[in-house]
């Protein structure tokens, strides 16, 4: 696209200038973040004239020349979510609403989640092309506990293949009720969403360096996913996990007796390296970002970087589909539709393939472990919008390439 | 669409004519059958002269009228495999390619499965567009078994609504390897894809009417699923599958043991429908139509009735995707990513929603009771066009409606 | 033994004659009642002598002599319980005590049972030499139900050989909580004290026989078993058990399936020819007669006929040992140490190896559908008398023979 | 008795005195051992007169008044074996024949099992009355493993009441198959004589002292048990059992996340208790004696010392039976019946309640971790004497006290 053409698009009237501030808004109405990292070059130009409120065509080109594509597109280019004013609206309203579900209980197996503000209630969306939506206790961390498992597996897909990665973790359901200690019949844990799965996961990871550099390189995944966000770290739930964590050791003991662990792996390293993963911390504007990188084909919508191929996106998402919510994950695959991995700290993510990725973060569980506002939300969500999978591959002219 | 209009684009260089053969050619190139019932109108007004080869604008608009909006999108529109041919030509490939599988066996435990041809391969699609192909034994009769489970579900979610229903079935996977004869935690058939939740769907067709008016109301079913073809039945296959049928009979007594039924259901009448059911025959060419009606959200694609609401076509591909493959159907989820269901016949239908419905058959079976070469199939299948899911709704502006 | 030696040892004082009834009340004294038929040859000999109350020498060895070695020891011999009074004495007082336990609920599944007066209460007790002791409702029939299991599997082990049986069914308990409707790992029944155990066995008592002859020699040995006394038979229940038999009809089938029957058989006819065996009528006391058969190593106490051999015996009491008391048998067996088997009718057959049998009928049911005052009896019985079989064979110079 | 009864009853033909070395050779043929504590200090006095061959009376009675009540009955009362020149005999027959059985393969997940001489084989017998036999490899010692499981549960009985130990511990067959990870619908390990049951009940010994003085509680009643030999102790066994202990430690581990163990304790320690346990050195000799003190109701045969209870050696019995013989145990009741317990080193303990003690070894084991050589023999001992315990209480006036 040429710069000139852009200036034109957006000069309202007779007016030959366009004001700065004009460009934030149109941007912010799409969903642009001042913040995005994609305008970060031409937003540092444009602010460098501090003294200069109204851009004539000369200034508009020198400042957006180099990033003429990116702007755009976002500007003027169809994005994903046409009208992104009134999706803001319809979540606002269902986010006002859950506020009066009250139901459930926080986790109470460690201090540090038995003492979390039950009231907390924070919802954040990133669509695949980086517009973004924020509302409640969106800027406050919380542990990312089992809304690792996704992340981690994409991390050993990328790594090893999925050939490699699932001679050790199977890849099915488990069946709900089915005991959660158990390996499926060829002794390996039925998949990474769960616990078993997970522990395995972590084993794949980087076994050849030193555990104090594993955890830098799974911040360092969490980070691209994000767009930049470094995650945060609780040391005292890695501690308190760890402490707590008789099912992991048992899990853990119990898959090297069936010898399913790859050869020569520490298991009480695996198991530590798997409580500090739990003990990321995440807030929910970024952890949106991370669900849009799934919803993306693995690139983050808002830096435009591969994280992980689309084939381990696409593996990521089928088996958050299928297991990502406990032992509601079959039922919640058939109402809601979509892949989610939901956690005991009441973080949910929730991911609409092509279109966006979704946090929502709501202390209080349910007896499976899923955040009751969460799966209020993902109801609501799916019936506003026709997000259910099946839904939009049957809309008419919807899906074929 | 003006008639005036649609003759002009097709007539070639400077003929003032098309040749009558020429309209169905390119209909055909686009896989629009002669026989498809949206165009029988115009084709037997175009029949009626059969002296005249060479179609003028006034007969054209005389014969076409009518039709003209259909017959414009057949021969004009964007229909959604737009390069039919090519389509064919990797589906006749593949379909080639496969004839040196010969794994697995038949079926034996009723003599009329025993003895079938285990030769038979045949392979049949019909997309949401009503465009199809059909190459090898597409038209040799077999009976439906397992396949009959999808459209019994669909035709009481039709009659009973999604709530009614799911207070007698589940629907969430059962887990591999999960005895078949253990009910769910709440005493229920865990889906209606497993037999036992497919008795449970028998028990809730029609329980008013006389057992011999039920089967016609599945038959009427299967027709308008069809586009007007008038289901086979094979008494052998019934009366053979009724006296070798102990496990039906042991689930049907253990699912009254639980007061699992509607209250005043006959059991043994319940089961004599369900083997009914079983016994009632296709072709591959029929069944891809129905496979495309589920594909099409319910409505016939070559005749434009809707059969089931999107809803319910909705839940059925939903839970077809899950449990439709017996005890493989969480690796079938993985790795193919499409809704199907496979039968002890060997018959096999596979969904493309939004895109096509597709059915092989072939006898041969593996250990999980699954079409080998139908499985071959489905791999290749999403190899060649992307169609698992998430490789869809992952495509850049791919899914968005 | 000499007939004069047995008179003067009977004699008192310095009286030359025995008062008739003086005898009798040696017996009763000792347990032995008047209608025991191993002294009514002699009893119709000395009742000829209607006229005569004090008998002479003379007299006595004429009526006694061709019993003299029974009567002998019935008077004078090493019974098995010596002081049969004291005996008496402190089963009444439990009898007396158990009265005040009104815990349980009659079973509700037929009406039969669900309208049995849950009063009910008695208990009865015939040793290995025939010492017999009644108390309460020991007249009243009851409906044999489960306790028919532990006579049909004798009766087929005595005709086939434990070989042959234990081919269809298992030997071991299935463990509690494990699902009754799961075959055990060769996909047999687990043992003969379950109802698919249960039902195989009926599957192997005479099926050459037409079903209306089978039941037949089943009652021939109830008949033995209890010296005499023919069993009745409850149309109602037979009927009623027939009617809401889902449970069986399922296990039945299961089985049929896996191809657990011997080939040739009749389903039906062996699942009506089980409920027939349940609806057999027992009192307590003839039934306590059929555990001391078993209690005397296969026989009868009051006849001396061998009914079942001893191996047979030791074979059925090792596995009502095991498995005789629903999902409670380990805890049985720890606490009480008897073989026994308990029934839905709430009768309670249990066994004192070497010592006597005990039948004891109270209707109303723990949650395990063992009688709840049955259960108490046991646990006071074994604490009175030292009945735990590890407390008798630990006793000092108790058991080496 | 008096000394002068006893020596002339021992006196030959005309001889006035009694050659010492007859003395001995008349208790060896009754199976009492010139090493039996209960004649050592007779056997001192006339070890001192070494001078002497012929004893006269007087200095008979010197040497022997302070024990003739034991040496009475050794020498001439009746024993629990009168013939047990015959009883050796038929078992050294057995034990012979038993040399041809070379099936079974030793335990390899250790190498200290691995690399043991396969055809070690050894057999030991101690009767209730302290008669004694011992033939083949009856001095070698070998780890106790899993038969340490009865005593540790005994002296948890001992010190804790069977109540309390029961609401740590079930008392039930857990059913073949059941995966023994699992833990009962109580939340406890099914029996003392599983892994999970066998480390609950090292948790209850003693937790108040500090580890390194539990074991010596233990090895204490081992060797009150024995009659005083002091067992040995395998560290290489034990930290090999230690180091590949997985499946124990994750037993211990879901044990604890389920708060089945008793408060407090270190589940570390608990481990490393149960491993120094498995780790004890018995030989067939004196492990005989211990399974002779459980036969003796609690008491050694050979001091006469009251090690346990006859409550506590009935319901480890009890167990013994049921539960001894990992997933065979029910098999193993119906055919032998007769409480026994083995383990991976091939030791078997197998009881004869009131008669006698026996213990096997060889290290080949069959699936189920059973010692071949092992099941066999006890299938020929009780054939041989009709030992199974309802053969013994089926005997004619066999077992009533």
């Amino acid at each position: 696209m040429n710069p000139i053409t852009l200036f034109r698009s957006l000069l309202r009237q007779d007016s030959p200038t366009i004001l700065k501030s004009y460009i934030f808004e149109a941007l912010a109405q799409r969903g642009i973040q001042y913040t995005d990292p994609r305008i970060q070059n031409c937003v540092a130009k444009l602010d460098a004239f501090s003294d200069v409120d109204s851009i004539d065509e000369g200034l508009f080109v020198a400042c957006v020349q180099a990033d003429v594509e990116t702007l755009g597109h976002l500007l003027l280019g169809d994005l994903v979510i046409p009208d992104f004013g009134h999706f803001k609206a319809v979540l606002t309203e269902i986010f006002e609403d859950l506020k009066e579900n009250t139901a459930g209980n926080v986790a109470t197996y460690i201090p540090q989640l038995a003492h979390v503000n039950p009231e907390y209630w924070g919802l954040s969306v990133c669509t695949v092309d980086g517009q973004q939506f924020a509302i409640g206790d969106s800027e406050t961390p919380y542990c990312v506990q089992s809304t690792c498992k996704p992340v981690n597996y994409s991390l050993v897909l990328e790594t090893l293949g999925v050939e490699t990665v699932h001679r050790y973790i199977g890849r099915e359901p488990s069946g709900r009720g089915f005991n959660e200690l158990t390996l499926n019949h060829e002794g390996r844990p039925h998949n990474p969403m769960i616990n078993s799965g997970a522990i395995m996961a972590c084993s794949l990871i980087c076994p050849e360096l030193p555990l104090e550099e594993r955890l830098g390189v799974v911040l360092d995944t969490w980070q691209k996913l994000t767009g930049g966000y470094r995650p945060g770290f609780s040391l005292e739930v890695y501690l308190s996990e760890k402490r707590t964590a008789d099912r992991n050791f048992a899990l853990g003991y119990f898959m090297r007796e069936k010898k399913a662990f790859p050869e020569g792996i520490d298991l009480h390293q695996v198991l530590d390296f798997y409580f500090q993963c739990c003990a990321i911390e995440m807030t929910c504007r970024t952890q949106a970002v991370v669900a849009g990188s799934l919803a993306n084909g693995g690139v983050c919508p808002i830096t435009g970087e591969r994280v992980f191929s689309r084939s381990t996106a696409k593996d990521c998402l089928s088996l958050m589909y299928s297991c990502g919510m406990y032992d509601f994950s079959g039922e919640f695959a058939f109402t809601v539709g979509l892949p989610a991995k939901s956690s005991v700290s009441g973080a949910l993510m929730v991911v609409v393939p092509g279109v966006c990725g979704i946090t929502v973060w709501s202390p209080r569980l349910d007896r499976y472990g899923n955040s009751e506002r969460g799966l209020d939300f993902c109801n609501r969500l799916v019936k506003a919008f026709g997000f259910h999978m099946y839904d939009r591959l049957l809309k008419p002219n919807g899906a074929v390439g």
